[in-house]
């Protein structure tokens, strides 16, 4: 088996009986039973062997486990050696630190509940039409330093059409809000909230009933217009994924993962042969509000540490989350019980025509040359609650690496007096505000660029203008400056320099213009978090100040918010790395962190669900190759094609 | 005829007879015939009555012609009213103004330049191999207020394969170019050129023998891995053009233009019946070149007024440019001789599919809704010399236009020495240097946002932490600011505000929140100019110091960069108009002008052929409509999709 293979359900089963050996008479709860990142020391000389044929020692598998004793406050985490069967590490974590959130546990809680009499007699009291029904939706009770070292859920209140699940329970929220002790199994209180625009709770009324706002096609007037389209591979897709999830597509090489926390993850991505980077995954998501009125001042998700990238993805379906010949790959998981649950359709894989890729037309000769952009797609889709995201690591053949991130889905709504209006929210139905929220994404990126034996140096690029002079008599020149990033910390884009980032191996030197090959990344500038840096939302989202951070590598350091997020009150993230190393890192084992995403003031048109809002890293070769890298693909023809002329109009313009 | 319609082939015959008779007995060489853009005052009544099914005065039909006395540096400009048969209004141009280069001069040029004795005893200087020749390529010769007063071209000269007239002369460059007068038809000078890093130019010498670099496929290994890929459309596509070029496609309907400076226009954009713009175009777009030595610091392109979009766009076709059901339309300018000529497939038209369009998945039902996001392109593509440009207007289903630019084709290149470096450009292929540079463009927007009668007002909008304080107690409150643009000027954006600019009907409120119906503008911020300001590009490019310009609109200013910017001493764009009028923009009849472009730091990986390199501006609603308006596009589905599994790979997650 390979070192990075993800943990299977045999795997996941001994892992969960060795632990639970340990504990013989104690019920456990797990929340992670999944592959511990193998020593990547190690892992280099195996993947330097693997390439060049030879071998190399194979690390032990190691099983990462967390639980808790179950019904208990008592959280654990621990390494089980599989190869040697052996428990190598337990550690019992102290007070405050929560494991995540698991669909057992919020089930249970959106039961409990439910159940309450206290919640009953709140819903009593709003005298619901016959026609409607309560439905509850727990979030993660996040961290404010008053009452939140307990484990927690706040439950926000929402109504819907009876007999129908479907129907948008986002578009009719409640005023109050229980908290619930998923531990101890009880609410610990009834949270009425505000509907004006400040923080006064009005006298608790009956329910006003307001129009619905559906989303499911039976409940709509849908266009007629809209002609199929349909993608044909008539000899099949070009690429193709080995038993152990190696997959090879036009010169493109890597290895998939996939665990509970991150989902999808890359690892070992080569091109032609060449080591680009030894893994790439989302480290991590927050997602803070801007209502600072209770409880929202604690809404703040930590979509992977919360939750996880892996336990809340979609089960992909075929015509519909993706066009033309698609190949399904699942992942396990685990349950509460520590049983291996499988994540069916979790991952697809497919290609796609991104237009035009390159071109040139000689205006000589007439003769144009044109080859069209083909794209693989490696995609993942997750459901935190309310909200949608589609996470794509998009591939093409000049050598580009995009990671693409759409967010649609429901916004998660509150209730709103009819007239008022406030500078954090948008009203997008009657009674219903959405408020507005930054998505700040953690992409890492581990680089072994060209080499799994050479340090690599992260390098800030600017343009400036030249001094008007004997040199630059007429004022058009300007320059490019790069400088070396040569330690640990934040830095962010600066437009007005035309600043890049970019990943070289200083060893290795283009033969052709001897600059050190190197991959620059791209993408657009977001403002940083909003929230006032003696925030918790700031102590917690320790990455999500600047735009790119430099890490040395250390084993442990994959999730730029911390190890656990969940109700976290802080100080575990890559600031606080950094503040205890200081390290180097130049021409050093190093690990990039590029923070992106969105400051989403919500439209109407956002509502009842919103067209995907996209955003992109690129990592693209500088100097990486010798040449475009597509320029062998083959042209652009009719022959292959087979497109329609549907019209040709030129009536108009007749001689 | 719409008054929108492009001039026919017989109008344009007309104009040609009318002008001619002005100058019985003069030969006259044509640089322009085009329709003369309409009365806005009178175009919004007439669009007014013929959406509400009524009538208005239909505005004459007037045709604007530029045109030379042949082999003279007379320039003329004249207003042609087809209607009436009479010319309105003659201009004879002032010194320092030129008309835009053609075609048909610059292949004469070219010819004559070979033929001059000087340049052929350069050439024999060389001594060549047999195998290759020297091939001529000229360019405008830009200004510097030191000979640029008479037109000129700088003629870039290169070598190729004999007998292969695709060959890459880009790939060997050389170090000598002659400067020619194409009204005198006579050599002005051979300028030779440095070949180091600093001003001086070495002694000629003869030709070093360099590697080709081809691109061709004929000339290239390529890659025989790639399945082929279509795009199947069984009822055909969902648009509809009409004779006169009214598209409709998924509630959008628009009025197709095209001329020989702008290329595509798209005029009376609407949705749903309710008007959005008047008028969407590309403006300008001015590539200034980061090498201060002689002649390069002339090397400032401004491809729409030097030479023209309609001028140079693509003869596109059918396999190659699109994939699907593809309509084609052609467009007309005119020759030296004022005939029509037909660029034929000039534009093209189709649908895409662009992945999910939105998606929600009920984690209580497991129930995934999910509609994919069709778009329908409209595109053209310039080849400018070495450079291509594919710009698209793309619409979808919910309510949002992209006007999207794809960079490709060639790096304009030159000779450098062997072992030397520069800091204002990248070695791309031995001797081979190409210089970092800026393509800045101007996309112009005309909107009418909601009305054909009211004014607009452009808004800048910002988030801003909220302070510390009992209302925002716990530091995570931000806000959203918005200010009205009231007088016309020059804005930027700024990531730390997360300001976003949008256009605003101010006497339309969304009948649901009250706010003003708006659509917001999205685009990535590029460094602005990165000349010197008191340089001839600064002075010349007057749109290129900022991301945003807003105007009053006034007849006439359709071209940020002056009406005439070939070898143009600039101060006739958009800053001189806004210092001569400084008008009110506040619910006026405005004009917003959005710069975005990139700056290219050449990578070896660029050349021969650049894989695309793309950006975007996006026009998108914001509180215009009172949802998501694609909530009613069709649910994604196998049936219509008929994607196909091609693998479904559970082996290593068995359970």
């Amino acid at each position: 088996m390979h070192p990075f293979a993800d943990l299977t359900a045999a795997e996941i089963g001994r892992a969960r009986n060795i632990v639970q050996t340990q504990h013989p008479k104690t019920l456990l709860s797990f929340k992670a039973i999944t592959l511990e990142e193998p020593p990547k020391i190690l892992m280099l000389e195996y993947l330097a062997a693997e390439h060049s044929g030879t071998t190399a020692p194979c690390p032990d598998r190691i099983a990462y486990c967390a639980y808790y004793f179950r019904g208990t406050t008592r959280f654990f985490s621990a390494l089980v050696n599989l190869s040697t069967s052996e428990v190598q590490e337990t550690e019992h974590k102290g007070d405050g630190i929560h494991g995540n959130v698991d669909f057992d546990e919020v089930l249970e809680v959106e039961k409990a509940v439910m159940k309450c009499p206290e919640v009953q007699a709140e819903i009593a009291r709003l005298m619901l039409p016959d026609h409607l029904e309560v439905i509850p939706e727990p979030w993660g009770f996040g961290s404010d330093g008053v009452s939140d070292l307990n484990r927690c859920f706040q439950v926000y209140m929402f109504v819907r059409e009876k007999g129908n699940p479907d129907s948008n329970h986002y578009a009719r929220p409640l005023a109050f809000s229980p908290i619930f002790d998923p531990v101890a199994m009880k609410l610990v209180k009834i949270q009425h909230i505000s509907t004006s625009a400040g923080h006064d709770v009005g006298k608790p009324d009956t329910y006003k009933e307001t129009s619905p706002n559906e989303y499911i096609p039976s409940e709509v007037a849908l266009r007629g217009d809209l002609e199929p389209l349909q993608v044909v591979q008539p000899n099949g897709p070009s690429f193709k994924i080995s038993k152990d999830r190696v997959l090879k597509w036009q010169k493109w090489h890597m290895r998939l993962g996939f665990n509970y926390r991150e989902g999808l993850v890359l690892r070992d991505v080569c091109y032609d042969g060449q080591p680009l980077f030894y893994r790439i995954s989302l480290s991590e998501m927050c997602v803070p509000y801007a209502d600072p009125r209770s409880p929202y001042h604690r809404k703040m998700a930590f979509d992977l540490g919360d939750v996880g990238a892996g336990m809340v993805c979609n089960n992909l379906k075929l015509g519909c989350d993706c066009l033309g010949s698609i190949a399904y790959l699942g992942g396990l998981v685990c349950n509460r019980d520590g049983q291996p649950v499988l994540k069916d359709n979790a991952i697809c894989i497919h290609e796609q025509d991104n237009g035009i890729g390159w071109k040139h037309t000689n205006y000589r000769t007439d003769n144009a040359f044109v080859v069209r952009n083909r794209e693989l797609v490696i995609q993942t889709i997750l459901t935190v609650s309310n909200y949608e995201y589609i996470l794509m690591f998009i591939f093409n053949q000049a050598g580009d690496i995009e990671y693409q991130v759409r967010a649609t889905g429901i916004l998660s709504t509150s209730a709103i007096d009819e007239g008022v209006t406030v500078d954090f929210g948008t009203v997008v139905h009657p009674g219903v505000l959405a408020a507005h929220h930054q998505h700040i994404l953690s992409l890492r990126i581990d680089p072994l660029i060209g080499s799994y034996s050479h340090g690599n140096t992260a390098v800030k690029q600017e343009a400036e203008a030249m001094p008007l002079d004997d040199y630059n008599p007429h004022g058009n020149g300007y320059r490019v400056v790069k400088s070396d990033i040569t330690t640990e910390g934040g830095h962010d884009l600066d437009w007005a320099k035309s600043r890049v980032f970019s990943v070289k191996n200083p060893h290795m030197l283009n033969p052709v213009n001897g600059l050190p090959i190197s991959y620059k990344l791209m993408f657009p500038p977001v403002p940083p978090l909003l929230s006032h840096p003696s925030s918790f939302n700031a102590k917690r989202a320790e990455f999500a100040d600047h735009h790119l951070y430099v890490t040395k590598y250390r084993p442990d350091e994959l999730f730029s918010g911390g190890k656990f997020t969940n109700q976290s009150r802080g100080d575990s993230g890559i600031k606080n790395w950094i503040a205890k190393h200081q390290a180097d890192t130049a021409d050093e084992d190093i690990v990039i962190w590029v923070q992106f995403g969105l400051n989403h003031v919500p439209r109407i048109e956002d509502f009842p669900v919103m067209p995907v809002e996209t955003v992109s890293v690129h990592l693209k070769p500088a100097n990486f190759f010798s040449r475009n890298p597509a320029i062998d693909v083959p042209p652009s023809t009719q022959a292959t094609n087979r497109s329609v002329l549907v019209q040709k109009d030129t009536e108009c313009c007749k001689l």
